[in-house]
């Protein structure tokens, strides 16, 4: 399986995501937009997503809740900047609803080579500490766990 | 009048903008979110200004045209991450169409003492070298120039 490689330099507010995929780019653009496969791979395995809001066009919006095992929900949301499309690539909005106002610009893009895909996720926030807290918060495992899921969900489509 | 300070560090991707204006913040609230007064002061004294779209609430977007005495227009355009308020500020995206794909996200917020306003602006892209092709495209001008407009509007109402 291909390794997720993460790097957030300390000084600098990105967060910056490879992953390649054994698919073409617009299968792994499908499983990104289409809200009934993104609930099948967002997020760590012990919570289950519930998709509340999903319209993958420019100005539209998105808003999911995470649900662990004792029913515990965290909510997120964002919006969309230009339509996703897979010559583009991905630009949202993203906010955990338990730390409002702590709002980040992120950017997926999707390069196919011989059948085989490469996303290059990038994240950046107003401020190095907000990065550094999400970090804290786990960030860096719940992508490796998520990608995880996409390379298993893909390899069923 | 207010001196407008605006810092661009070489190590960092980001443009802070800090202006005091003599008027209370719920009116510079008002002069940033009613497109008939934001045409009123954004951009530069020679430049007419069209609002295309302009819905301020969370998932909105907005589309504007800068127009100079040629006829020739510069489109702009951006979506609300949520309702701007007095309170939270304002947190939107914001794209030049001259420059696709190259996409900021801006914060604004409103600091009142003693009947006066601080404007607090923060930009950030994904890109130290697109923050500096921004700069080097007169945005500093651009912006002292707009909040001087700001300041003589705030004056009238």
């Amino acid at each position: 399986m291909s390794e997720t490689v993460i790097t957030a330099k300390a000084d600098s507010p990105y967060v910056e995501i490879t992953r390649e995929f054994d698919a073409p780019a617009e299968l792994v653009f499908r499983a990104y937009t289409e809200p009934d496969l993104v609930a099948q791979w967002l997020g760590p395995r012990r919570l289950t997503m519930k998709v509340d809001r999903w319209d993958a066009t420019h100005s539209g919006g998105y808003r999911y809740l995470h649900v662990d095992p004792n029913g515990n929900q965290y909510g997120f949301r964002g919006v969309f900047h230009g339509t996703p499309s897979v010559a583009d690539g991905i630009t949202q909005t993203f906010e955990f609803e338990g730390m409002p106002g702590d709002i980040a610009l992120e950017r997926v893009r999707f390069t196919e080579v011989d059948g085989r895909t490469t996303v290059h996720a990038v994240s950046v926030g107003f401020s190095i500490e907000a990065r550094d807290q999400h970090i804290a918060n786990g960030m860096e495992q719940g992508a490796r766990e998520s990608y995880d899921r996409l390379a298993e969900l893909l390899a069923t489509l």
